[in-house]
């Protein structure tokens, strides 16, 4: 896996667990204390978003924030 | 836990798992592709580290990167 597919398979993952709690990205934004077009930009695989920030995201789905970064091999699709 | 905490968790853990390898820093950022100062000031918590040098570090480790930020509540310490 390169640098890049990390990127993007962890802006897969948020918008999946997003989605899976009915969040838009400017609800999720709100309450991770970050700008919708950041979220956006992150779900893309497009920032190579610092820790604190992955911290931030996590508290705000409320899922551990190492989740964010599992890699199960599920075959997730990344989409643009 | 504020942000500092998750950088000085996430930095004693790169610390702990770099000694159990029995790794120096200086060979763990050689196999990281970073410099030995950076791992320094990474595992001291002082840096506000990206992930993409989160999944480079947990390559050298041999770690899943989720496992960086694994929050078990072991009751880690962290040494400055």
């Amino acid at each position: 896996m390169d640098d890049r597919d990390a990127l993007a398979r962890f802006g897969s993952r948020v918008r999946k667990l997003r989605e899976a709690h009915g969040l838009s990205q400017e609800e999720l934004a709100e309450a991770a204390h970050l700008h919708r077009t950041y979220i956006g930009s992150v779900e893309r695989g497009e920032r190579n978003i610092s820790l604190i920030n992955i911290h931030r995201i996590a508290r705000a789905l409320r899922v551990p924030p190492g989740e964010l970064l599992a890699d199960e091999g599920e075959g997730e699709s990344v989409e643009a």
